[in-house]
């Protein structure tokens, strides 16, 4: 059952042939033995002592989620995050995760009544705290809650700019746009206002974590949000956040949309 | 209640003094300003235009997802991808996500019945079809399936190092492997052959699409057969694929491990 039959092996056999010498044509320059008895690969150990592709294996590894929980940049990549950040990459990989989501966004067939929803995370989506990190080692000094708190009041994190475009033309197209975010309570007035001084403006709802929030992680959190919204009414079409959490867990948008995020992982 | 107590406003407001003169006096290189009034990034559509950009940006779309759908290695990016997976950074990513799964591998308490399960995909995950790639443009052909075929039935695919090594741990722990792959029932002489050839051995179950499943997405039919694996008592623990429809769905393992691939989607 497994074996093909006779004139079907035949025309395979003289496909595989053919394959073979293809492949030999196509690869003068590497002797065909390589293509068959060699791996393509070197030595795996060897590899990760290079800290320039650790560095970006690295980074693979933190924006598929490979790398699961982790609490702070690797010392050695502490210069390859802030080259990364701070240059033209984050500014390419953020502008083409907003590219997707608006081509994505144009295809949803909008049902005019505000029940097509779209949920934003906002640090390190909408808004920046990237001059936060600059000052505090971009990722690789220990997390300090206080310092972070104090920059938040100042309501001064700019817009990630490919992201508020987004953001006005998913308005534009209908969207009823929601902000989930791990903030709390208590940080309603300074989010808003940052929010509205970066340019954001006629969100549905800001969500922030209230008292009985507070304990949960945020994958829990940000799905139990999401599926309230769902209860609602609202079809979740697309989510934006630069966390695995902010996406994951359960309902999920239809499309998700990770954005760039090396400096700090929330679970 | 939005608003911090007085003494809790005063310790903030001393807080946020310090934050300011914090940042001042660590960057002093750019001048203050610039950290609240100038958003961090350049423009959005000028950055898209540069191709070395562009291709890093658009394998960070597909590796974590963003892209959704697409078809074909885009023609600007074609040399891009040759040079990634004919060079370090594909074994460096390949050998970063096999230590993450080892790592975590390692946290998982073995009952020792044979229920601990790791669900490995077989194209680009266990073997690589990187010969036959090559020799059809590194993913910028369309994709032809009798040509592929005709490379299977060689059974000559080599083992993904990393993957190689990460097999043999996981035995050694004492995981039941399953392979779970998008090939066909009648290819199964030729992957057992192939699998065997490139190092791989012990599996518990290879599953093949059978006829019911032919036509089914990826997603949908790898969904259902790690769902009969958990209805018969398997606990899937960690699952490794070079595509999210290997990962994603339903049933979906405790751990996922996304393997790099910017040669081809399937959804």
């Amino acid at each position: 059952m497994n074996l093909p039959a006779p004139s079907m092996g035949s025309r395979r056999f003289l496909s595989s042939l053919f394959l073979l010498l293809n492949l030999a044509s196509t690869s003068l320059s590497q002797p065909l033995i390589r293509l068959y008895s060699k791996p393509p690969f070197s030595g795996d150990r060897k590899i990760l002592r290079d800290d320039g592709l650790y560095c970006e294996s690295w980074r693979f590894a933190v924006e598929t989620n490979d790398a699961g929980s982790w609490t702070q940049v690797p010392s050695r990549c502490e210069q390859f995050v802030a080259t990364y950040v701070s240059g033209d990459r984050y500014t390419s990989d953020s502008a083409i995760t907003a590219n997707y989501s608006s081509e994505f966004a144009k295809t949803v067939q909008i049902a005019g009544n505000g029940s097509d929803a779209w949920v934003f995370d906002i640090d390190e989506t909408l808004l920046s705290n990237l001059p936060y990190y600059e000052a505090h080692g971009f990722g690789s000094e220990t997390f300090d809650e206080n310092s972070f708190d104090d920059w938040v009041d100042l309501a001064k994190a700019p817009a990630l700019p490919a992201s508020l475009s987004l953001y006005k033309e998913l308005q534009q197209l209908g969207f009823t746009i929601f902000l989930l975010t791990g903030r709390s309570e208590y940080q309603r007035n300074v989010t808003e206002k940052n929010l509205r001084d970066a340019g954001y403006s006629d969100w549905e709802r800001l969500i922030l974590r209230n008292a009985s929030d507070q304990g949960k992680t945020a994958i829990v959190y940000k799905s139990e949000k999401r599926s309230e919204l769902e209860s609602q009414g609202y079809t979740i079409h697309g989510c934006s956040g630069d966390q695995w959490s902010d996406l994951l867990g359960f309902a999920i948008a239809k499309r998700s949309f990770k954005l760039p995020n090396p400096m700090y992982y929330i679970s």
